[in-house]
């Protein structure tokens, strides 16, 4: 998929890209062109790509890219149509050639492709308010309405029968149809990933997206951040209170319910019909199963299966929560 | 009372109301104009109301409503002048029927009656800032300043004296004399309420309101929600710091202080002089009373009696919870 | 240092202080002329000050001022040349004559000196999206973005470099180089300090400012507060992911991350390369040391010694809370 948000400033020849993380290696055809950067599943011929865990390693023994930066540990795992890069840390590389690629994704300057939806061609398509501002390529469905002075920025698509409020900044987002988004949102902001360095931090490129499903509705003042590699998705008919906060590579299923001031963590995966009290929090990289109902104020540290309720900080079965609180 | 910003969308004859809540009763007079839908309490004789629970049946008993959406168990209390309308849930016809009176309570859509502050009657009356959009039938005090890009929407109320921040979006709201409300707050936006139903919620209608009573200040980024059928309060003299989330039916006494970040869900109602730290919580339906002290981020999930310190989670009184930590 | 953001609409005569405070004090100069009011260690000759606690003894000896608001029983640690004038509540006192200096500083009305950035000197020089405002006195360095709808007020200082987003309100603050403010942020509102009184509270001022030193980011929707006497500083290289609210006076140093929806109540001080998860909360006037982690949902209640790393309410050693927890 060519990715709409991101202008892709490739082809690299290879040996630009060594130079930009540094690398000096001799046996491989320099001028050879690169493409684009994509994990090892979707990677083709032309691609680099990273590998970074043993835990994809069966994803990396059939990896299509042509490079791929890695460690002295991990490349034995690569097939020979894949010539590893040989790096200290894979992330940090991984970063410098993504931003490379994609450079506009590393810093949300605001949109200068923006005019007044009175002079764009939604004017008589769309119900909206006072200085709406809409980027290029922007799409949105049939039967929308849009608030005053909210922004959506280039290449944005909305679905049909979307209500969004007003003060809204909705950018590297993808909306479905029948979704409210209420007012003083902002989808889409890249997500609170970088390398920590003394001085001058490096920020991560974040060239994921948002993804709000059909029937959606996002409360007041929320924030929900882009994905880095992968997107961020909120699954149909999903309903968010106000004020909530949705990092980045997160998927929240369908028909789930999340009270206000809730924090999600970057990259956890929550399931189906999952209820969340207000103000509970989720750190990152979790998985929470279908049916599951954390009370308000919880604070979850580990993965929950399906069906559960839990309660407490760190969260646990809500029945033992409340034996040892009495 | 008439309301102020739901256009009452009635009078519907009864036999209308009930093909909406699908039922089909013959021993009724099918062409009874019915003017209102209210509380049993307030209901007068040509209106509906609904009882769903026993704790309300000394109201019921006295209802002067002609109709009411109820239960097989509890229709007996109802008195002889009003007819049972047997429902299986009665708040989702509750809601049904009153989103057939009220439907623009539903969603909050941006209002579209706004015009430019200086092209209203206001121009020569409050101080204010660039693109300031007023709704119609506004109504503002003497003595009032309006910061830039601030949304009034129609009908609202503001009182004298008050100080008005930018980029603030009122609806749906009355606001007394002498109230500072801060940059970047929504306030009467409708309530996270909603009966969950696969693939589509049911949106409940919000047809409560927002009053602010007078001498408060409401901190920046803060969202109060408007009520469902009766109104969120919050009382004279009360200060809010910033990025507090009050949801609907919430009532706050009066000389209150609520610090940063603290959440209250819906229809909890506080006493006067009641002091809460930073970040807690309270859980819905509850009762705080007068001079109560709640601890920065506790989470008060049951009643609190008057002067009570708590602190913790669950929160419970602040001398046990210290000792116990120790 | 003449503070830039508040004008100081004294001398005035000691006699008219006086008044204000309702003493009536025989054996002093009533037409003696006083500039400002300061603190203990910075007040010259025609300054006035105040000493409210103990532990200020050493500054209060040394103190140029030639009055100082002060109780009964600290009134013998002032030297000769410092006349002590007694109240009840220092604190009161202090706020009602600093008030007279500064009467701006106690609310945050908009700032209607104000022009859009298109018919001032920075029309060529910045880059700008729609509909934004500029006070008088603004400095802006060179290479600066600034988004659609925000505001900067009047005497605000941008260096070098910076990222301003979209809906952003600046006031009070003075942002150095390479920093990024992302989209709805509020930064320099007054703190959130006054002092109860029943029916109508008294609002302190607050003259101090917000410094964001270089390098850093403030993600979406924080607010951070002004100082009341002193400043709140962000130091060097901080990142701080969105719905962050840091308090009046708070001070952070260098290298630290702050992750979501975090909350720091008034007057903490941090030490440089401090991390913060998502969500917790540090209480006021608290020391936290340098290179120390707090877990996310943890509330500080104490302060931190350097290098440690807490969890849990109140938040204690991590690895006891883990055991504990077990």
């Amino acid at each position: 998929m060519i990715n709409p948000f991101f202008k892709n400033e490739g082809p690299f020849i290879i040996s630009d890209i060594l130079h930009a993380i540094s690398l000096d290696i001799t046996d491989l055809i320099y001028d050879k062109l690169i493409v684009d950067i994509k994990d090892l599943l979707t990677s083709e011929e032309n691609d680099i790509t990273f590998f970074h865990s043993k835990k994809y390693k069966d994803a990396a023994k059939n990896t299509k890219a042509s490079f791929c930066i890695t460690t002295e540990n991990l490349k034995n795992y690569l097939p020979k149509n894949c010539k590893p890069l040989i790096v200290n840390n894979v992330l940090v590389a991984t970063s410098i050639v993504t931003s490379k690629f994609y450079p506009s994704s590393i810093n949300d300057n605001f949109d200068n492709t923006v005019r007044n939806i009175n002079e764009t061609k939604f004017k008589d398509k769309v119900k909206f308010g006072k200085n709406v501002l809409i980027g290029k390529n922007v799409s949105i469905g049939s039967n929308c309405l849009i608030g005053h002075n909210t922004i959506i920025e280039h290449n944005v698509s909305i679905g049909d029968n979307c209500s969004i409020g007003c003060n809204v900044i909705i950018r590297g987002s993808l909306i479905k149809n029948n979704v409210n988004v209420l007012d003083n949102c902002v989808l889409g902001k890249h997500g609170f990933g970088f390398f920590p360095i003394k001085d001058k931090n490096l920020r991560y490129p974040h060239i994921g997206i948002v993804i709000i499903e059909d029937n959606c509705e996002i409360g007041c003042g929320c924030t929900i951040d882009r994905g880095s590699m992968s997107n961020t998705v909120i699954g149909k008919n999903t309903f968010l209170d106000n004020q909530i906060h949705i990092a980045h590579n997160v998927k929240i299923g369908n028909n789930s319910i999340i009270a206000g001031q809730v924090g999600i963590a970057g990259s956890s995966i929550l399931g189906n019909n999952v209820r969340i009290g207000g103000q509970a929090g989720i750190s990152g990289h979790l998985k929470i199963g279908n049916n599951v109902e954390i009370a308000g104020g919880s604070g979850v540290i580990k993965d929950i299966p399906e069906n559960s309720k839990v309660m407490g900080y760190p969260a646990k079965n809500i029945k033992d929560f409340l034996k040892e609180k009495r």
